[in-house]
């Protein structure tokens, strides 16, 4: 599984930061989804390898417009580049509201068909051949969903002991048995594959959440997961200074959260624009991190943008700095940090 | 009178260009206007010295999301900023529709009040101290726009001999006339400042076209102006492959109408994305230039981001690279040109 922060600012765009998104792909595969769309993601998408071509789907948090407001000419420049491709969007009735009007009220008609999928339907779950997504209600100023995506499909292994046991000889059958498939031999046996492969590892599991000021609702979908992307958009002091009403986190808070629930890894992002990335200006990103690594002893990134992250088999997670990311030197997250 | 192009790129964004927005300030003043609004006009304007909180009016072309998708964010940003001031947005219907429904649905509500002006009212016009707005109707897939910007309230110059001759001594009613006041004498005569002053020079005009394929409708507009900026999406070759459907001009069709209307200064903008900037390959924005080269003789400037220019009192203009444009050397607008 590979992901990219195409942006990491919370509210405004800064020089450094755009607004939120994040492009999730299963390693090897050109097929991608897309978290939040901020204004300007198509922008960023120019510098990745991800393609509007081959997005899967579209899964948004919540209707803030610095989640939201880069849908309409993304969806357009779709179109404007021959998708035929149907596209999948979750998100609450009011973005699928504002997209239709934005076009509508934009003499666009697009070249392929969306299907719009309420994010806040009850038991709502999301499935292809690659993951399967449901989502966690958060606490923010509007509804707001944390994603929860578990890769789907993991590669079988043939119990061959039991196969050949079982007087069945190796051939075709083995291979449907491998791919997942039931095989009727010709004696009229029946076989089903979950009794003669295994699955050798743990399914990646991966949280993305929206806007949130209560980390605790994660709770049981941290249990089984590896990495939580989550907001921290201030230090514990300018949220006290702040107060509560902007319903955010603070690193301190996500970075207890995870501390006790054990998560492996930790990406904070959704950073208030105040927060000057490198040199010793102040207030300063490596203050964030500087106070999350105080209460959690995972492994912390403080995600920037076009940043490339690949949760491996083993479970482990490698911040790969994309090409375009070049002048930050090290796949630290902090300028200067010491993070992993 | 000074402007910065914000957006170059027809239709879809590039590494190099973004969708189409242009500033526009009177020299010397911090309050602009803005035309069109792009997705990432909000971007562009952090690399450039125009600040939201000094934004007068938004005067849009035509609908498409080229043109547009750029409004919400920018608005929800000068909102987030603590704006206070009233914006006048100047567009079609459609579009108020779309920023209305775009803040209702993105739980946006602005710290300061939208007065939305029909840009298609017949005989619009816009005034402030600084400059007076008309607009012309153009030929495009959707009712499009002109914006015709006309300097106001020039700088007076007194006739001392005549006012000295009708026995007025200098003093502050001296003052008053040359701001344009009407002044009333003690012994009950009234002046009236344009009977006693003069203004020694021409009101500059600036044309910024929308969308459009048919250059002869700004004919009347064109004899008193300075500058014309005008969409050159395509090459006469590739605009004759394309066919008429897109409704845009080519850079021949463009400069051909500039020369028989003796436009002192023309600016092609508005690129189809196709066209390369710089460099060797093929299609380039130089066969562009050399397109219009061919058939217009006054000044030719084809725009780049963050190009900004300066049309000065003696109705001269120069193309001032912006800092933040530095990587190109000369203010010549194509690579290798000699469009001056």
């Amino acid at each position: 599984m590979e992901f990219t922060f195409l942006g990491t600012s919370a509210g405004t765009p800064t020089r450094a930061r755009n607004v939120t998104a994040l492009a999730l792909s299963p390693s090897g595969h050109k097929s991608w989804y897309l978290v939040d769309c901020g204004e300007a993601t198509q922008h960023q998408l120019l510098r990745v390898h991800y393609s509007v071509m081959q997005l899967r789907a579209i899964f948004i948090t919540h209707i803030h417009g610095d989640h939201t407001f880069g849908l309409p000419g993304l969806l357009a420049s779709a179109s404007m580049l021959g998708r035929t491709e149907p596209l999948d969007i979750v998100a609450p009735v009011q973005t699928q509201r504002f997209i239709t009007t934005a076009l509508d009220n934009s003499d666009s008609s697009l070249s392929y068909p969306l299907n719009f999928i309420d994010s806040e339907a009850e038991d709502f779950v999301w499935k292809d051949k690659h993951l399967e997504v449901k989502n966690v209600a958060l606490s923010h100023r509007v509804p707001c969903r944390a994603y929860v995506f578990t890769e789907q499909n993991l590669e079988r292994q043939l119990l061959q002991d039991k196969l050949k046991k079982d007087g069945i000889e190796p051939g075709p059958s083995w291979g449907e048995l491998q791919k997942g498939h039931e095989v009727t031999l010709e004696d009229g046996r029946i076989l089903s594959s979950d009794e003669y492969t295994q699955v050798p590892r743990v399914a990646r599991r991966l949280i993305v959440a929206g806007d949130n000021d209560d980390p605790e609702l994660l709770a049981n979908a941290c249990k089984h997961s590896h990495v939580l992307v989550h907001e921290a958009t201030y230090t514990q002091d300018v949220a006290d200074r702040v107060g509560p009403w902007p319903q955010h986190s603070s690193a301190e808070q996500v970075a207890r959260f995870a501390q006790q629930m054990q998560v492996p890894h930790l990406i904070l992002t959704h950073f208030s624009s105040r927060y000057q990335l490198g040199g010793s200006g102040t207030p300063n990103i490596s203050q964030l991190a500087d106070e999350a690594r105080q209460h959690y002893h995972g492994q912390l990134f403080l995600a920037r943008d076009l940043d490339r992250y690949r949760l491996e088999k083993d479970l482990s997670l490698t911040c790969l700095n994309s090409v375009s990311n070049s002048p930050h030197k090290t796949s630290s997250v902090t300028p200067g940090g010491d993070h992993d």
